[in-house]
């Protein structure tokens, strides 16, 4: 046991340290003052476009891949890597690491045929295009996916796809280009397995018939430029190519995209919270109240303490999922993962939380990151799968094993 | 000890209560729609407009006010009535009962000057205009209010204001014409008695120097058409007959307005709260997950049975309070005001995230009122002193007194 | 609306809190050394004695009953008062108002029969002997009472009992006569309707085959000189005459007893947690830490402002579960029970457990009555059905009412 | 970083797992048993008589020492077997691991000299004789150690000794026969730095003028054969070559003694934990309420789910404060092992108290370990400095450092 990293990745965090400090964090506030304008709202700001080709020149870049496509490092090595990036909400795109598109260039690397990769998975390697990720649907709980009513019909050498889905991330941007599509291939005809009755399948944003009908908000963001619009999927015609890995393996490709991307999400959080804790011990030295500094008064420094604690606990958590699943795979590590999918959004919510309150007015405003990061941390506890889910099957899990787990 | 309500506010919220089913909650989202264009967006809406029109001719206006403006309801009478206005986050300025307009109504009633009230509480009385209250500054802890910085000093006949304020809520709407500005009348003079430093002053919005150099987001919500703004005062200059009650008298003011204050703001947070608990109820009722209805699910069900035992206990907390404000008035009551304040806006943020994550995705979006009745809740915990400040008050008082509260 | 005590009850609060300051506070330890010795365990003290002979001259006795047994206090006004005896754990039977004879009284005089009374309700009200309520068993999940598998034959003129119950409070006493006995009348004869298959029955302690096994520990205490032994019924033959109401009617007994009974333990709750609070006052300013006062320390002031708004809320929700009790009965009243229920053993245990931190080693010892108290509030959440079958049971009702309780 | 165990830790916990399972486990309620009699409840029954010679043949023996007494295990590898012990309350004295003679070799081993350890140390060692640790004090708040009050005084060739001591775990017990204990050298002449004002002595406990005044309790349980009485130190004299280090060195040897003796007692109580969740699993599958088993039932998945993800995190919390202490010392360890203090005593007391309430009766019965380990969790939270001494220096030092903890 050894607490701490190897080599390669203290060193790759120390030049993802050193990228975001001199190029990342002067120009935080430029991205957003560049989407302002109603026009430019969903476009990729010039910024954006700068620090993406500075960071690929040094090779800073596709980190989470491996073989021809990026560094190869393991899930534990990538994921303090990952927290570094977390700490701005827009940093993970300049390394081209930003959700949903790793997810979905995963799902192409793995799942893709030649032609797909070749197709989709190039450009977004390159970071030209970005992707959506089209699950949740507003008229049935997906928390349990099983729900799902979208349909992909069979018809001829196509598919067919009608069904209405929201909270598309990243599908307002302008470069977005290819939805991976999550629905039922058999709607009328229900397989008795009720997980192998959804299938992905890769449309085109382009297509006729893919319509955006407005943005979603999360808490007044409308989280331009990427946004997480609600599409109306109207009869929507794709070659029957398109299918992923094939019809009913909906949920094997979900299985397999998943359990990453729940720890990258842990991870960035993490690095919210990480940074928030450093803004409220930075806040507490700057203001004094009713006669002496906020760093001086109790309440604050246990609201300091607990946090550090909770992030320092999450942290160990989280890089234990990573390496378990770096040694026995993404399967035998479901429930670590599952674990820190449950605490680590609800701890980022408390302690940027308590950030916020320290901070006053200021913590609420856009003054600070606080808000939005609180907004992120908040929407996890609900995206990938909400806490009770999460909680369900852990407990279920440890009941059939006694309490103890591998 | 009788836990029924009179008959005179039953009366009323029956009355009230009709109102908002007919005439507020049909058009809870029009209002939102009408301020949406971006050159609306601080224009009074025509929606609301009319229904201020329509509660004054039912003489539902006013409610807070006694003798000649309004019924003159005893704060326990009136509490339960601000419970249902509170439910739609707008519908309290439809009866003439928003913040701050109440807050400086009772202030000028109370406080001002013949000239002071003919000028600006007669058309504030009738709804024609809007008026801000700007008191928190970014550059301090303005929890303590004796940080205040901002400089209202002597100069012949006339006040010059010199200041950065931010927050002052609803000074962004086109029909705010009139702001009560606290500052230090003698800054550099400072008196030994720190709660004798600080005025209020009137200054029409219209002033030369009077600057709104942006408005302040709350988690990425512009609040339009009310607003938040940042002020600047610069070599603002207004007659010194617009000081209010006198120099260095701007805390014996506050103190006054801040009681019933905060009182209105805990009832309307436990009308969103019970809102929230009804979307809750409802929500479960309409969703399958996993097998079975939400509603049959044990963790749904106990986190609407908490939700019910929270604003219960925090409804019957805040009605003592206006009970004691009442009998005793507002300085005897001042530590079960504290309480509520304590109590209500934390209890009311942990309601309505619980009904967000029932909600999932729509849960945070704009397709309920839960992200902003949230996003209220939350700044409240900040507003008119966070949290720590009146638990460190109460906490003291308590000690003072052995643990015993009359 | 009205939060002031009647006359009536203020001045029974005043009486009641008068004998407690003068003859019960002064003698508390003492109570606890005059059971030390082995052979004095069970035994009733002598100084209970002396003070129940007392407070029976004094007419401050069966406070809780009405007609020719006492003063008939509503329970709005009988509450405040048990919350002032509760202060002391030992009290309430001083004023021959302690659990479970209060609940067993009321059984006899609401469904005994005259000779039943005459036996067994007169010496109880005369505080001559002392009575056990046999319930929970060690085999079954007794939360859920159908569950109870005691077995209650009827054999000629007789019934006979097999059994095997814990925590069967007070029967450890030597003063203690008589047991009412839940079972299933029908053991092999499921009636359909699982509500139907409980009686309960009458058993003196004396009768052959009522063995007592063991005395169970909470954490440790005996609580001698009450006791919650565990007992078997061995072929225990009582007469037909013993049954209470008939068969198959424990339930209906069951529900009418728990109402208030359950607001009898909040209220008594309710006053440890008050007394703990005081103590905490106490304590913050009679030692100093690392320079200052604990009373001047921040976190100290928060637990204790917490705690005192904790107590007030749950307190106000008691007294509208006790109003409803007295205006719409106890079955209307039912789920405020419940909260009341939920809300204030939780509620005490905290506060308790903040008084303790703040006490140090002296809090977890026998200097202070708080580990006792907070053993008492945490064995309340699990007796008189555990929170999470109150939980399920108000979700479910807020469910079905939409979340308006009326 | 590897989150594997080294092999020599893995052999070693399967050794200790085994022995527990084989020779402990059986006979867990016999110890009870064997102090049950009146005059033996302090003597140390022959249960553990037995199991201490069968460890120390097995070589499982002072396992936490280095050098010529022990394996030399790290912290690190030390602290899961400990973790293993801790599952039964009193097995680390099987292994000669219990608190306070760890602790108290560890001082007379750093610190004593060659006679000292001759004398005291050799027959602690060989598991002969036990000692008792004579620090906080019933009058003063000992959780700030510089208001420590028991004087110590220079006369001749000897020292002293007057004050009054509590909770001194161990001392009640027939073997135990040293003290060491904390006091003033020079209380009337304060020495400005006040942390050179205490020292510590050795003290036999049969020295004339050591007087046991009674045994406390903690919720009821006297802890016997083990006790933490309160002691009277009147006149006690002891010859000047007693005092350890030197005087005004109290702080020092406290200082090295508390890091590992901190990081035992979090192992010991995830122990605990970790049973207490095995536990509750099981239960969950043998119990049926409301016509399904708890097993099924939501809260009861959630109680555990988070109970395990708590029970994860703060073992690897307290598992890396370790490895800090064996790369870069106890010093550099301070905030980690303060963290671990912080975090694990409230969580076992959590996990446990879910278990308890998932058992019922039982749970706070003698009937399972529940309450018991509960109680020991509890004082933890007092023990070694209270949580909120804890929360502040780590608060304070996070401050200083902006955040970022080493």
């Amino acid at each position: 046991m050894d607490f701490q990293h190897s080599a390669r990745s203290l060193e790759l965090q120390d030049r993802v340290r050193q990228f975001m400090r001199t190029h990342v964090e002067p120009v935080e506030e430029l991205y957003y003052e560049q989407v302002k304008p109603e026009a430019a709202r969903y476009k990729t700001p010039q910024i954006l476009q700068d620090l993406k080709r500075l960071a690929r020149e040094q090779g800073l870049w596709n980190l989470f891949l491996s073989g021809e496509h990026g560094p190869g490092l393991s899930n534990l090595e990538y994921a303090p890597v990952k927290e570094i990036m977390g700490r701005i909400l827009w940093a993970p795109e300049v390394f081209n690491c930003s959700a949903p598109d790793v997810g979905n260039m995963e799902v192409l690397a793995n799942y893709g045929t030649k032609a797909q990769q070749e197709r989709w998975l190039k450009p977004l390697l390159e970071g030209r295009i970005r992707s959506g990720f089209s699950m949740t649907e507003p008229q049935v709980a997906s928390s349990d996916a099983t729900n799902i009513q979208c349909a992909i019909k069979r018809d001829g050498d196509d598919y067919v796809i009608n069904g209405r889905k929201w909270f598309t991330s990243g599908a307002m941007n302008e470069d977005c280009e290819i939805l991976i599509v999550m629905g039922k291939t058999a709607p009328d005809d229900p397989d008795p397995d009720r997980h192998r009755q959804q299938s992905m399948i890769l449309v085109p944003k382009a297509t006729s018939g893919v319509r955006i009908v407005r943005d979603m908000l999360t808490y007044g963001y409308d989280d331009a430029p990427v946004g997480h619009p609600e599409i109306v999927y109207d009869n929507v015609r794709v070659p029957a190519e398109n299918m992923l890995l094939g019809e009913g393996r909906g949920f094997e490709i979900a299985q397999g995209r998943l359990g990453p991307g729940r720890i990258h999400h842990c991870m960035r959080l993490i690095g919210c919270a990480q940074r928030a804790l450093e803004l409220m011990c930075q806040r507490s030295v700057s203001r004094v109240a009713f006669g002496k500094p906020l760093a001086e008064q109790g309440s604050v420094r246990e609201d300091i303490a607990h946090s550090f604690c909770e992030i320092a606990q999450a942290r160990l958590l989280t890089l234990q999922a990573a390496d378990k699943m770096d040694r026995e795979g993404n399967k035998a590590a479901r429930d670590l993962i599952a674990a820190a999918k449950i605490v680590v959004p609800s701890m980022a919510a408390r302690v940027i939380d308590r950030a916020i309150q320290i901070h006053g007015a200021a913590g609420v405003s856009q003054d600070t990151f606080l808000a939005r990061a609180y907004v992120y941390a908040r929407f996890i506890r609900i995206g990938d799968g909400p806490d009770q889910v999460h909680l369900a099957a852990v407990g279920k899990e440890l009941i059939k094993r006694g309490g103890v787990m591998g």
